[in-house]
């Protein structure tokens, strides 16, 4: 069976090495912390404002203000910070903590596309930096998208007479 | 809703900011390498001769060795040493990742004797570091219950005429 990481390279075409080559450098150091704000404000302004309904409508139950914070924390966090993130809410846990959304990889691209369109509306960021933090951020969307897929692996229990439709079937 | 962390605080009795003073000090430079690899060898040389039979089996689809490498290179890249599992697995993603196994109450509080023995029988690890770890170990562990508990709630799809029971009923 292949391993999580295998498929979220074969799925992203990032290999685990070029992921995590934002450990080469400290990109914390290297940016600030007011650069990566900036970047998941821009990102989650463009989300919540999303002209793809399917999409917006997956974060509608979050504030956009916590959505901006969990991320930014996390970022700085894996990528040469203070444990912002672990010192408020513990473990990242990606596939856990994103076990409530539908993962596909049709939500992993539209994720991709607004994150390199908010990337590319910050100054800051050199374009070394931004091929590195690309490489994680796809190689991280089909990592979750694979581990969407554990949870269907569950549902598959076996039920009689279809009766595991949905319940208004 | 309880958040995950709030109820790994509540099981284990580690508040977050306790389980996280790791963080505090750098226990990868002060420890070293070779103190987390004699710590799980240790670990996992009492787990895998467990006397207690269930316990033992939940670890019965793994090579030892690849437990205890999985292990230390975890706990380093987390108290502060390079990204050893990052670089090899990626994403720790730890709820993701225990996914397979049956993490209960139980099998938590056999994890943590097991590692607070293990724990004792380093004398390079101080009482203050091992005070910070096992805050960090205990809580993590019941954070992983926690996650454990989310696979249940997926299996409750509602299921017309007790089908969603053993396909052996």
């Amino acid at each position: 069976m292949q391993s999580l990481q295998q498929k979220a390279s074969e799925w992203s075409g990032v290999s685990t090495s070029d992921a995590f080559a934002i450990d080469e450098t400290n990109l914390f150091e290297l940016l600030g912390l007011q650069t990566f704000v900036t970047l998941s404000t821009n990102f989650y302004n463009r989300v919540y404002d999303d002209d793809e309904e399917w999409f917006r409508s997956i974060f509608a139950n979050s504030k956009k203000e916590d959505a901006i914070q969990n991320q930014y924390e996390f970022f700085v966090q894996r990528m040469g910070g203070p444990p912002l993130y672990s010192q408020r809410k513990g473990h990242p846990a990606l596939i856990g903590r994103h076990r409530p959304f539908p993962v596909t990889h049709r939500a992993a691209e539209r994720w991709l596309h607004h994150m390199q369109q908010a990337l590319d509306s910050v100054p800051e960021i050199d374009a070394d930096s931004k091929i590195k933090m690309m490489n994680f951020f796809r190689h991280t969307a089909f990592f979750l998208v694979t581990g969407d897929e554990l949870k269907n692996q569950n549902q598959g229990v076996p039920c009689k007479h279809g009766a595991n439709k949905p319940a208004a079937v």
